[in-house]
């Protein structure tokens, strides 16, 4: 017996769609026990009032409600993420965990667990406290994933809270921002350099309340995180390889160093599917999921270029860089339904992020 | 003596900024009397409301009153495209035609005219009478430009009206369409039928006023319009190659069939640049220049996947479909001042789009 | 005993928020068997892709679920209006109708009852097909709510649906439009004129499929419709006054001639609440509700000024409407909690709209 | 001889339309040397990228090259203030004061004169130099056009440069904001504190770095300001009464307390316009002008009612503060050509701002 990561790549009409998990529930191709997180890409804007994530997260947790009273929904991570612009396609990826017979000929394997933190203060989102809460929980969940290596650890998925008016009209002064957009962007960043922090990526003493969402040197190449109003905690989702783990999926990364670097990604495909056409064309079929952080360099250019995202007032710059990167990534893997996120405050160089693959391996 | 066209690309701080035409031609670099058409990638809308294009052109226009009074700018194609979402970088495209001394030994080389219908009735936009006037004068520029045969035509920028409101409250009835931003896609897919007549890629009896706009099944592989509040004539600029003029540039054209199609443009890179690592990276600089349709399909879908560009009511599909194609491009090419334009209709197959590449040849 | 109509206004923090009104149940204030319709005024676009509508829709199911299993929500009008432009305020209107002990002492008071249409094909949404039904609807809706006379009803709000891409790939030409925006004016407008031809505001021959969405010179005084995608027919609430109800509350209504009709209202206010200061202030707690109808008059200006609202490709003009309109008023009204809803068309004149109050009589 | 204050109202069919001002000229009906300042009131977003602005005041400067070669047009103060939101119609209001003959029967009178700042460098944007700058150049106006009495200064517009991304790339952290939305907000918030210490609204020692941009309870009741990226210095137009003037105009003020606040409108109407019906319908035709500044309260909330202006991340609140505002003032008056300017930072209390009236006194 040994531990199988599953990964189920699933369309949506819409937010409140989830007929296509709960068609696999009842198909009996998936046991809603067995799954340890699912991300949604949704058709909202990704910033503050982006209700699509709730939605989601409600539609969710009615149909686990209705088809598997016995499940514990409050055990996986969900995580919604925002913004479909361009051609990319909203769709959910489920991630499941199931015990199968026999040894791990496959092994090693992707690998997947989940850990939380506690409940944090308004006060200590955007700050160090966070980042090590963070930091505690992936710790946590790379154990639980059975990843022996911290070179073994592909993506590391934060979902994490933001401020809201109600914080900043009771807590003022006493936060790291009253702005609730920029928030965002702080609870990013401090969740990104939390898993910086397990895995040695940047050091302890660099991680400070001013630093945080300051010093763009420090970053993750494998952190990608999210804010979202409906939750107060952060859910921390890590995917790697692992001797435990058995099944025909591996996963890999890569950083791009900004937002049109697409050597960074043909190598990685090179490499992990040795002998397919690039761009990928026929041969998607064998990415079972993409995952990508995006977001418009503070430079205010691309190699030299000037753009515009952040100075315009009517589409803001996460909006923008998710579609720009959308597309090229489209392009090269030959998919829309990939899990491109925005903003991309200490995770990957300033205008690059993380990319990760996951696939299937050849037999 | 033999004709040689240029193609300078310059940055652009804001719709209004001129100052490196200026620069080019107090340096004695540009020739004032030599452009034949200067393209603008502004940073607007790109939609009804986009007054960059505007504000280009009447700078454009003081600046060549102050710098070159002998010149009449009226002969110049001023096209303005609004629209760099994404990463794309706002850009001009100056391009020039001068004598050079001597016989034409880089013959066959990049050619450049340009033509002009005379003023459009409201009555006629987005009609075949459009088509016919944009038929004839792509006919006359293919002329000018001393090029042989339609198949050395690899792309023809037509910059064209739209009903304005006034046209709307004047005409009612008896136009084409009563709501000015579907105007602009009308007037933009019978100016492309135009150019499919003039190069023979559509049957005659089929561009009709009932197929302008309906039928998808029509379109020209080399078309690109853009539509603007400015103008109230069809202003063409045909680019191909042609043996009578000379010069280090080369063009070559190929065609999207859907909005992620690498496979297209990494082909025509590998051709024309054989040798060039893909994507380009350093080698970006041989590309004098990129020009590209982009736009939502219509279908819905990319590759059977659901796309939201149709249904988004905050952010114009023709914004979405730019920023995605956008990064497609400048990922392969390595370069964010692309010349990519929204609403591809008829131009292309639906969701994808003409692209041409301007390049420096290697010795 | 008699009936009596009941209006709760009810603060919501975003479109997931029904804690107000589950209080209210929690507390005995409200019989969840006792509700007709329930109106939300949610922070959505308004437009095609207002995912705050499916939401609440969403959230109140769950409640009633919760705490009133025996309740058939299917019975109950759930009337979701995306947008609260500028400063209005989301909000609930929970309409009820209890029965009271006695005899009616405040008779005639307001009154309020449902009715739905059966399920609408994609071809007859935007058509007369949908305004039969609509009328037919309404008169079910004003027997059951036993007004007497067709002057007696001040208030007929429709929820209708639009047309979904899937509807348009599968319907194409056989639709009113293939358009999804456009659809949800279309289907607006057809329900606005059945509600006409119920209370015999227009002739019955002049509303044809064609006259839907063009003939601007039919219009209802009292009708108010929205569209949304969650449904798939129209539901029809009647407000009004009647003999056979009771209570302290009473609805009026006005039609404003334009955007910026503020006489209309202030007109109906002197007389409905005679002796309270103009603008309200402080007396703005008599008024139970406010339901009004914006628009952009499609003329592009209002008294004789242009406006940019249908020119706009940043923001759709039903919203531009909404948040002017909803300025007007709620200056006027001394209240930002106001049902404001887009898109009149064929409600009250090109420009203007609807409008109509339900208050609180003096002893 | 005395100098008499002419307010001519113009409209706009566009940012670059600048014909009703060159018609007035031809006419004879303004005299270029008489401009004292020029208000434009153009469709843009009234944000950092709004072009319209840029785009008018080129519009502006060619006019008066071509009629007027003797005028010194940086004499004249051009403050452009984009957004129209809702129903507002875009306009020039031309400022003129020419010599009358005869004393000042109709003394006193609207008077009205322009003074600049020095250049402001960039660390000086948003903090208490630029106050003081503005201070000192609102003195020298209110001189210069011979205002007796703080009090019967009743309008102070100011137009102020903004921090562009090439200053903040090289400012850094010696600048007050490395956010150029932001630094909109606090140079705006700047200038009207100058204005506020020009007036003696505020204690001289609470205008600090600190201050400015956070301390709500400092405000002035006369300062409006608008931040464009095509200044670097700040232009400050004072409008009141004078003795020393003559004519028809008057101009008097008010505050709005909050976006709702018609009463302060109202009453500033009856007393200013005894006779009046309100609203003002016809007699509407004798206000010249109307001046007013808007902005969503930080609190979140207007009279205890939530709104969403500030988390909305689509349309950002300056525009829906302006279309709501512009809503309510539209209606009072009966007139959409209103000059309602966004972004009321210290000017005026939290969520309200200053509002002026210039209008012509019957006989």
């Amino acid at each position: 017996m040994a531990p199988r990561a599953q990964v189920h790549r699933l369309p949506m009409s819409g937010p409140g769609d989830v007929s296509a998990i709960g068609e696999l529930i009842d198909r009996g191709r998936l046991d809603p026990l067995s799954i340890v997180a699912i991300l949604g890409k949704t058709e909202g804007n990704g910033c503050v009032n982006d209700f699509t994530r709730g939605y989601a997260t409600l539609s969710l947790r009615q149909l686990f409600a209705a088809l598997a009273p016995a499940m514990d929904v409050d055990r996986v991570s969900l995580i919604m993420s925002g913004g479909t612009e361009g051609g990319l396609s909203p769709h959910w990826l489920v991630i499941a965990v199931e015990d199968t017979p026999g040894a791990g000929a496959d092994s090693p394997a992707l690998a997947a667990a989940t850990a939380m933190t506690a409940l944090l203060p308004a006060t200590a989102i955007g700050r160090r406290a966070q980042s090590e809460a963070v930091r505690d929980a992936t710790r946590a969940a790379i154990q639980a994933a059975d990843i022996a290596g911290l070179g073994d650890v592909h993506f590391v998925q934060i979902k994490c809270p933001l401020l809201s008016s109600t914080d900043v009209a009771d807590g003022g002064a006493a936060l790291a921002t009253t702005d609730v957009l920029h928030s965002m962007g702080l609870s990013r960043g401090a969740s990104a350099l939390g898993v910086a922090l397990a895995l040695g990526e940047v050091p302890d003493a660099r991680v400070t309340d001013e630093a945080i969402g300051r010093d763009a040197s420090l970053w993750s190449s494998r952190a990608s995180s999210s804010a979202g109003i409906e939750l107060k905690r952060c859910e921390v989702t890590v995917l790697g390889m692992s001797a435990a783990f058995t099944g025909p999926l591996a996963i890999a990364h890569t950083v791009m160093n900004d937002a049109i670097d697409a050597a960074a990604i043909t190598d990685l495909l090179s490499r992990e599917l040795p002998g397919a056409p690039l761009p990928l064309g026929e041969t998607a079929s064998s990415v079972a999921a993409v995952l990508c952080k995006a977001e418009a360099s503070k430079s205010g250019t691309i190699r030299g270029r000037r753009h515009t995202m952040l100075n315009d007032s009517d589409i803001a710059s996460t909006r923008h860089a998710r579609g720009f990167v959308g597309g090229l990534l489209a392009g090269l893997v030959g998919e829309t339904a990939l899990f491109v996120s925005g903003g991309a405050e200490h995770q990957g160089p300033d205008g690059g992020g993380p990319f990760a693959l996951i696939y299937q391996r050849s037999e």
